[in-house]
């Protein structure tokens, strides 16, 4: 693996005067070791005041036609992110979200994307010719892309490259393209593991509204927070306590949700101060369906009654797909919005992990209580949706495509493959399930990284599972990481070792394909002895038939044993290696 | 592989009769071995004389949410076949062309496809929701979708279904849909290999207009005719022959096309008598430029004088996005000037070979003379266009997706795999050019199936190379095919019988990577021995570096034989066994 140095060179362009009516911007480069970034730099000057952007022309031009992996973007009342990916040369796309991960045909593997996205639109990429794209922004409700006033600066557009996907690591440069740390006192940020009162309502058992089959009771809510407190599981995610879920919530954008106002039956202070007292954390969950304005009245408010209850972490929601004014996701409007979000839960002393975000471009760095985001189709599509769950190639093209411009909360973690508990009845074929045996289950922790990172079952289905000690075990916060082997679609091996502890974890997915792979342990320290603990999918597992067989062993293993995993379809493997006293 | 009968089971189903305005029409079905196949049969009525059809509300609903390999249809100005392939799960795709074929996550592969398409727009196919797909008929220039009278059929909708990809096979299902040959003398029609003044105009090397690097003069037709006749090819092609090349042939709809007037540098009349004399088949170019009137008009003045010149072939061509009157492609009125093209041919005694043509639906049946056809991205686009040549799996999708409807003329066999000789100077990187090495253009005439194949390369690039006996040997007639291994977009392996001659042939493709496959040969006569010519990937070759190196030898095997093939990254591997006396 390359190292990737964070240390940069700087050259600024001035690239426009003109006599007549003198106005003038610049583009700043600045170069990594692993890409490029540049940005376009608008001074304060006496003939450019206020302005407006109607299409951003820079272009994007690639010497092959390289193999894209891409997610729609701009869809017909889909604006969206939760697509599934398909793939296809350069030429052949239409317009798709960044990050985009290409693979030239010479080789090289080419990743563009943007930092330090603050007041200006998202970038999506539209193809303007065979081999080129331009930044396609989405408007306003009025068709605007962007309105500023000089001094303005765009952010960065960045150009990540490695020799091949393995070598394909989330890129600090992303990070050091932020501005640091704005946050004086961030003891309230913490990496964590969450249950949550959640699948259970994608799968059928529970519903967010208040009703018979009510998820987010006072009583059910102590029994997460019991079941977290046991399992060394910091966090407990609570849906549906707040009211506003009866009805066409999406239709009327969310016009009912309170952010203060708990359902009758889910006393507010009582869970927050049980969940206190057992040493976790409530994450109390704030679905706006972008009903934005609606949200931003009560921010102030809502945020500064959950400081008052000891609640830090809230999980914020944007189902729908442009706001109740008709702005788009990923609009300057929209950009501004999570900025503010983000802000006042600062202010707060409050961690968000906002689903239906923008997409991370860093600014993590600059507020890190902005801790985790889904951004991508996550393990929630293999509860419901018409079309079927993710394929098993899913994660394995996610790692090399959406995980690159950061971590994403993507719920792992379900034990109950089939559904047959946590919907009452166990699926049909054809009928959205996880398409995925156990062992790829615990694999996901380490591959997906996310400093939060979810089990995301109903409780009840761990019940007398040895197989979730790994979840008990596995780390959400890391010093390094080491990708292992990978190919986009098809598998990926990541060693990485937890932050402040001598423990390594390997996670190896693989897509429809079985899969024998051999990882060198040549990472760990020499000379040292470590006990390796193996959750494997058992001889004849497959995510279609028979998805839960696992062995779990261990052996004590050195920096020079070689390991062989043998992968199930739809399969995959999770280690963990402690040393050994 | 499973054995593909042609015996059938046919159920009449009467789905809609209402009292008031009685108005009746019928579903009929057809069980095949190998899939199923049902129709729309509206019978003479009362109430129901001349209709227009503004849609087919057939749907096609899957259990599951396979992975589709597509091309796109309806395209703003890009109304074509001639795309490089996506894939994606179904839900993801749009408008797209059938063939289509599905891989279930349960496992079975499945085919979406039409046969006897007489007189209606073809099928392309629409998503209508998560899972289901609906024909997609384009429509004439006012936007009708089909004009009928009753009776009236429609074509089939196919339905072929495999256990695996290696098991997908042509169907004969799409030809026993169609009616029994309709031409009494089929003498005329001949599979043949064949050369032709093409490629150089591709390259760079000639022009389709008069000029001074003319390709079609009398003398350097004479030279590719000469060529032929020493090489055992039986054809010789000859495009940029007759006048209307000049100016913007595009734009105009080839107004200025005739279809009988030759250039000046160009003897119609010695050029067809010299290959007579030669026994090599002249192949005419008749390329419309979607001028459909300007071509129907000269249709039986042209074919008369073909024939008077003992001319029996033509290759069509139909580059333009709509025809000049604004009617798609793939509608009702070309479906419909495409069948009056083949049956005036048949009168005269011509094959026809179309590019940009419909897809294949089996009218080869009742029209024998309609040999073969383009209806892909086939090689011409290694040689021009902005988006850098095909890439190195195009071929290992095409055999899986296109090739399932028909043969195609794929155009391999280019030697000159960097263009030095045809265009004056090698490509730079990131140029189109071939992506390929030598064994794989030889691999492609036995893995790519079509009666008619081009050495499509200019004829000096043929000089001196050994490995042009594979052209000068292998098959383009067969009595039996087997699929002996393959994965779609990755690779694939066949072995085919020559007809009327005791020889197989083998052709093996890769993808990007380089792979080692086992072949083993049960499909020999046991107890007889066979000597095999291998043209193999050199140790080093590779598709971007190295492609030429190229290792020709031969050895004896059995039945009892496995051959270990190692290709080269974007390589292959033809083998010819022939008994041994």
């Amino acid at each position: 693996m390359r190292q990737v140095r964070d240390h940069y060179q700087e050259l600024r362009v001035r690239v426009a005067e003109t006599a007549g009516l003198r106005r003038t911007f610049t583009v700043l480069f600045r170069a990594f070791d692993d890409g490029v970034a540049f940005r376009y730099d608008l001074p304060a000057q006496p003939n450019l005041g206020a302005f407006a952007i109607s299409e951003e022309l820079t272009e994007f031009a690639f010497a092959d036609n390289p193999k894209t992996w891409w997610i729609p973007a701009n869809r017909r009342a889909m604006d969206r992110f939760e697509f599934l990916y398909a793939s296809s040369p350069l030429s052949m796309i239409d317009s798709v979200r960044s990050p985009l991960t290409m693979e030239m045909q010479s080789g090289p593997v080419v990743v563009l994307h943007e930092a330090h996205l603050e007041d200006y639109a998202a970038m999506d990429l539209a193809r303007v010719g065979e081999r080129t794209l331009r930044p396609a922004l989405a408007p306003w409700a009025d068709g605007v892309k962007v309105r500023g006033r000089t001094p303005f600066v765009t952010p960065w557009r960045t150009i990540q490259i490695a020799d091949s996907p393995a070598e394909l690591v989330p890129s600090v440069m992303g990070l050091n393209l932020n501005p640091p740390n704005r946050i004086a006192d961030t003891r309230f940020i913490e990496p964590l593991k969450y249950d949550g009162i959640w699948w259970g309502m994608h799968a059928g058992k529970y519903t967010w509204p208040s009703g018979p089959k009510h998820g987010a009771t006072t009583e059910n809510a102590k029994r997460y927070i019991d079941f977290a407190a046991a399992n060394g599981l910091r966090g407990t995610l609570v849906e549906g306590w707040n009211v506003g879920w009866s009805g066409d919530w999406i239709g009327t954008y969310g016009r009912e949700f309170s952010f203060t106002r708990a359902y009758p039956d889910y006393d507010l202070r009582a869970v927050a101060d049980y969940a206190r007292s057992r040493g976790v954390q409530l994450i109390l969950h704030n679905e706006t369906a972008m009903g934005i304005g609606n949200y931003e009245r009560q921010l102030d408010s809502a945020f500064e009654l959950y400081k008052s209850l000891g609640v830090s972490s809230i999980k914020t929601g944007y189902v729908n797909d442009k706001t109740a004014e008709g702005h788009a996701h990923t609009g300057q409007f929209m950009v501004r919005h999570h900025r503010k979000v983000i802000e006042t839960a600062a202010k707060y002393g409050i961690t968000v992990n906002a689903h239906e975000p923008i997409m991370d471009t860093g600014e993590r760095r600059t507020w890190p209580n902005m801790l985790s985001r889904e951004g991508a189709r996550g393990g929630e599509y293999n509860a419901g949706g018409p079309d079927g769950g993710n394929p098993p190639e899913h994660e394995t093209i996610l790692f090399f495509t959406r995980l690159l411009a950061g971590p994403m909360d993507y719920t792992p973690g379900v034990f109950d493959i089939r559904l047959a508990t946590s919907s009452g009845r166990a699926r049909m074929p054809g009928e959205p399930r996880v398409r995925t045996t156990l062992a790829k289950q615990l694999a996901l922790y380490v591959v997906l990284y996310s400093p939060v990172q979810m089990a995301a079952d109903i409780i009840e289905s761990y019940e007398g599972q040895p197989a979730f000690q790994f979840v008990r075990d596995v780390a959400v916060d890391w010093d390094t990481t080491r990708v292992i082997d990978g190919k986009i679609g098809d598998y990926v091996v990541v060693a990485r070792k937890a932050a402040a502890r001598d423990e390594w974890f390997v996670g190896a997915i693989t897509d429809e394909n079985a899969r024998d792979l051999s990882v060198p342990l040549d990472f760990l320290d020499a000379g040292t002895r470590y006990r390796a603990e193996f959750y494997a999918d058992g001889p004849t597992a497959h995510w279609l038939d028979n998805p839960t067989e696992m062995i779990i062993r261990s052996e004590a293993v050195t920096a020079t044993s070689t390991l062989r995993l043998q992968l199930a379809p739809g399969g995959g493997q999770a280690i963990r290696l402690r040393k050994i006293p």
